[in-house]
């Protein structure tokens, strides 16, 4: 990242409108205008070959005769005359460039895109869009972009894909009290793309979370690298989750795969937030403006209401913060709040009865208790009370609690639930710090996705590889390119194998036998008793061409199956080059599971992982993660699937081991990205996985490689 | 119903307030107040021991003093008075009792309650509450709670379980802009409860559509009949659907029951839409008061921008209404009503550049094709439109389509996103019968409901029990009979398949050998192979006493079998009382599934059905229905289960024959709810089920009778 550039662009000292217009409805004019109702205080300098001034600001007829040094061009002309002024912007020594015509890429002229993208970069400036609203930032009063206001202020920015609903949620800010200090428009990412906004926004002080509104990803894995690194909270809304939506994305990958699970997987690896909705963009955005992370599972709920505490209670379970009831000491303590006939358990209802004092004296005394790791207090209006009243205590008891250390970094969400008097008092909340929700099941949901970005954090801090083996990436590629040289795109199993073995992975020895002499001294060597399988790349599915024989036991019986299953090759399919038979180690029955690989269009190779059998064929319950996977990553890839009691070790068997797969996993994950050139798909499927600490055999490996 | 004591319950001609005081602050000044602010239309007598007047109202000192006629009497003196005034309300003729006085079944006094329902039932009079705010009519100008006014007028009546959110959610009627007509307050249920109000509101002409916010139902099965009657929509809110909210509830059920799927399956019997939060409740009830069901699957979405087209196409799938393209003719009259770079395929992109017209005539087209079952629109705030005008133009188009036959009938929901003007042409849209949200996902969220609710309407008209077979209750019972006079709380398999038999259900032939000749006499007229099974109803684990044998195919063995059988089992329990070995017909094998039977604290006997093995052991992957079950259900719970895959034929193997298993489930169900005085619990485990047309064989029945 070149900060200076993106400095320019985003937070530029003076502003550049090349296309400006004095004529209203014309983008040309709004963006003047834009920049006018902003109180933008740098110089403004509109471009137009024939006006003099433009909305009280001197026009030039070309950037080229500015006397001025300008950080941002506006680009509003029409889409012919733009690779011209991205030329001449360059010559006049601009940083950055913001492009808001249309009609490049997103109609099929890519040609022209790329060409102002190269022109730009000759230059050594950065390019925002085309075919966008433009950018905006609070803090620099600069409202560089046709959308008629800048944001309601707040901490949080937000880069968005789609212009028409960045410049509504613009708006919507102010009615949903949600404030943003810069909003992006990418438009069709032809250079600046969300890694490089996110990158930036790190560093920007005035951003404390990032919002994205996310169609798709070009450089999905660069994506996720700059998220990882992110210190800020990123919160996602990724749209065409559907199969209808996502129909494009899914020709790519398999009928296992869905681009979704893709993206589900590759956020939680980045430690990325994903919303549900708008609104809950909005909720969550809200929520991590304003509140700290949930560093612990123990969520306080205070209510006057045992209704909206009992939703509250269903909403928790739904978001991963499950309720427990307090310790006997809390609700000992609490129950001296409320009337006799009220509940300190957890939801603590401290009743209609109880009123300002006992919301008050329950907030304060629970958030400084240790077993509480998170709030959330509910109110439902009552004839009796006064909902900014009980607002104002609600704030007074929060800050009394903040008074003492152990109650500091505890996150608090509110929800009324009421009339306009509601209204009034929950942005009274939300104005003083608190986030605020009209249904308590969205106040629960904001705790858990700061319950989830605090996992996803330790997650994170423990997903160094510590496996320290060195694989032997020239014995693979000296294998597959022997294949190539014989013509090849399909490894042989016993090939596979090899390319496996030099990753790490403990498949099964498997040696090829050229003669009924050989088939017997490998067999000796392996051990009985043995599997034997023919070798050959024209015959794929082998066991239709009966050219597998488990469980032989003897000298005898391999002499007379080696024989049988050539004969049985030549007779499935006369011109096949056969290489031999594979005389395989015959692994123990274990807990089937699968790997396999796909190349996911926005990530890259990913790993797919899965219990076998009609779990994967019948189920489709299998787990996705981008690599490289790291152990701790591989672990929870078997915890997250619906089978995953399996390996816990169901129906009275002992768990299976579970380290020894994560292992297998994160090697597995190495090699299809190391070797991501050469391999179009892989799998490692069956691998049998045995009790724990007696590890597992990769039984059949299969390599598909990349036409080259 | 005793509708004429519901109509003076709820829609009084006359109201008393005993306990009513003019003293603010107290609640029986609040009621006073209330009637009043309601401007309610009939006389209104103040009881009141010492004052003459009570906010304009003569008072007097007892409801016998009265000379006019009571409808309601509302009840708000303290907990000890009430069964008292009680007395005093049957002796002057009152037809209804609201108690809003609290302090009886809640806090564990059942006794005083059930004496009040008593004398009540004693006068001909019904009781709402006790513990309640009271009850609410638009129409009727009657406010009888303290919840301070009447809801904004509307079409549909809400049913509340707590009084607090009742109060709350009143309130919230301005601000959400969703109209009740009617508003109850349940409390503690002690006569009057959801069923009875159901009823009587399906009767009420101004009620449209009914909601209910519910913790737990007494007796759930007189609920789902009479909501299955019901004419009206009706969505209902459970709370308590998590384990820590149901926790109470779930110590009745078994580890795979879990009340909150018992719930959600009696509900969708019921016909009952089901409502996520509090927020979705109002939702669906905007719905379904102003558009009607949507009758098939096609749904149509016209957007001015891509981003919350693609959000909607999302929701659409998670709502179970996933879109498909539009047939080639729609796209290409629609082609016509944007610009070039518009999309007309499904969503319909009318672009931020089609504006008004663009709306107004994708929308009357859309509407009147057949294809088109239902329409969503979308808009996004943009700097060049009007969100008023873009209002009033898709209103102008809905009722343009109308005036087509074949636009009948078609609900239409809309999504603005944007701000202040947003908002001013959403509530604009809403007070002239368009459901408007703020968000694509809650607009496609409710056209889902609508359809949902066509659905289930569907599934109510063909859920009649066509299966002819008449069970033999008398037969079932002897055996029942037997057992307990022979001191026994559990069947034996030879007795319990008897009872199931007796049902209709196929089970394999068993039939007790008491001696070695017998045996071989009854192999013979099974035919081999046989199993055989120890008799004994002190060995419930047959298995353990090494008491089972398979694929016994002869005489010779037959006579071996019966002698090791039964020293097996003196082995294992040399006192145990042995009846004998079983004969049984082996079945061939099948796909495995399981019938069973939980007795929900809610509704009763309920069946249980899941696929054998890891399904249910692992995966716990059932489905639940209240009974009796039609075939039509059946059906449904098979489609219902994850795994339903296994049954259409997974794996390349033929589809199961799912009518006999329907068939099955439904005379189970029948067996379950006609012996329920008898049957604690029972299984079918397993059963299994042949290829189409084949059948199926219940292999095992256990049945364990309720203790008398």
């Amino acid at each position: 990242m070149n900060k200076e550039v993106l400095d320019g662009l985003f937070r530029p000292k003076s502003v550049a409108v090349i296309g400006a217009s004095a004529t209203p409805g014309k983008i040309g004019y709004s963006v003047v205008e834009a920049l006018n109702n902003g109180k933008y205080e740098g110089p403004i300098y509109p471009i137009n070959l024939k006006a003099d001034e433009i909305l009280g600001h001197k026009a030039y007829p070309s950037i080229l005769d500015l006397t001025g040094k300008v950080d941002l061009a506006v680009i509003t002309v029409p889409a012919k005359f733009v690779l011209g002024s991205v030329e001449e912007c360059g010559k006049a020594k601009v940083k950055g460039i913001s492009i808001i015509t249309s009609g490049f890429g997103e109609i099929g002229d890519h040609e022209t895109e790329n060409a102002i993208v190269e022109t730009a970069h000759r230059y050594g400036m950065r390019v925002l869009g085309p075919n966008i609203i433009g950018s905006l930032s609070n803090s620099d009063k600069l409202n560089a972009s046709f959308a008629p206001t800048l944001p309601l202020p707040g901490d949080a920015s937000l880069i968005s894909q789609s212009g028409a609903l960045l410049i509504a949620l613009d708006a919507g800010t102010y009615l949903r009290g949600v404030g943003f200090d810069k909003l992006f428009s990418l438009g069709n990412m032809a250079d600046v793309d969300f890694s490089d906004i996110i990158e930036w926004l790190d560093q920007d002080e005035r951003t404390k979370c990032i919002s994205l509104y996310i169609e798709g990803l070009k450089d999905g894995r660069r994506f996720v690298d700059v998220c990882k690194k992110a210190s800020k909270p990123i919160i996602a809304l990724k749209s065409g989750v559907s199969a209808h939506g996502a129909a494009a994305a899914a020709s790519h990958t398999g009928s296992l795969a869905g681009a979704a699970k893709v993206y589900g997987a590759a956020f939680e690896q980045a430690g990325i937030i994903q919303a549900q909705d708008l609104n809950n963009l909005f909720d969550l955005t809200q929520a991590f403006e304003l509140q700290p992370p949930m560093k612990g599972d123990h969520l306080l709920i205070v209510t006057n209401g045992g209704g909206v505490g009992v939703l509250a209670t269903d909403a928790a379970e739904r978001y991963g913060i499950p309720l427990e009831f307090c310790p006997a000491d809390l609700q000992a303590e609490m129950k001296n709040y409320m009337p006799e006939f009220g509940s300190a358990k957890n939801p603590v209802d401290i009743t209609g009865g109880a009123g300002l004092e006992g919301y008050k004296k329950c907030i304060a005394f629970g958030l400084q208790q240790d077993w509480v790791d998170g709030l959330a207090v509910l109110y439902c209006e009552t004839a009796m009370t006064n909902p900014m009243e009980i607002a104002q205590g609600i704030l007074e008891a929060v800050h009394q609690a903040e008074e003492n250390e152990a109650s500091k970094g505890k996150p608090v969400a509110v929800s009324f639930v009421g009339g306009e008097h509601t209204a009034e008092a929950m942005r009274y909340l939300i104005d003083h710090g608190i986030p605020t929700y009209d249904d308590p099941a969205r106040a629960v949901n904001v705790l858990g996705g700061l319950r989830q970005y605090a996992r996803l954090q330790e997650a994170k801090a423990n997903s160094k590889n510590e496996d320290g083996f060195k694989a032997d990436k020239q014995a693979a590629l000296a294998i597959i390119q022997a294949a190539r040289e014989d013509g090849r795109d399909a490894l042989t199993e016993i090939e596979a194998k090899d390319v496996f073995r030099a990753y790490g992975l403990d498949v099964t020895s498997t040696r090829l036998a050229k003669t009924e002499d050989e088939a017997v001294a490998l067999a000796n060597k392996v051990g009985y008793p043995i599997v034997m399988k023919i070798v050959s790349p024209d015959i794929l599915h082998k066991s239709d061409a009966s050219g597998v024989k488990v469980n032989i036991k003897d000298d005898a019986s391999t002499r007379e199956w080696f024989n049988k299953i050539i004969a049985n090759a030549k007779a499935y399919k006369a011109d096949a080059n056969i290489h031999g038979v594979a005389i395989q180690e015959m692994a123990p029955l274990g807990s089937e599971v699968i790997l396999g690989s796909i190349n996911d269009a926005a990530f890259g190779p990913t790993v797919m992982f899965g219990l076998g059998g009609i779990f994967v064929e019948v189920l489709k319950d299998v787990t996705f993660a981008v690599t490289p996977v790291s152990k701790q990553q591989a672990l929870k890839m078997q915890s997250d699937i619906r089978g995953a009691k399996i390996l816990d070790g169901a129906r009275g068997e002992k768990p299976r081991d579970k380290e020894a797969m994560a292992i297998t996993i994160a090697r597995y994950s190495h090699m299809i990205l190391d070797l991501q050139d050469e391999i179009k798909e892989s799998d490692a499927n069956p691998v049998m996985v045995y009790e724990d600490g007696s590890g597992l055999k990769v039984v059949d490996a299969r390599i598909i490689l990349k036409k080259k």
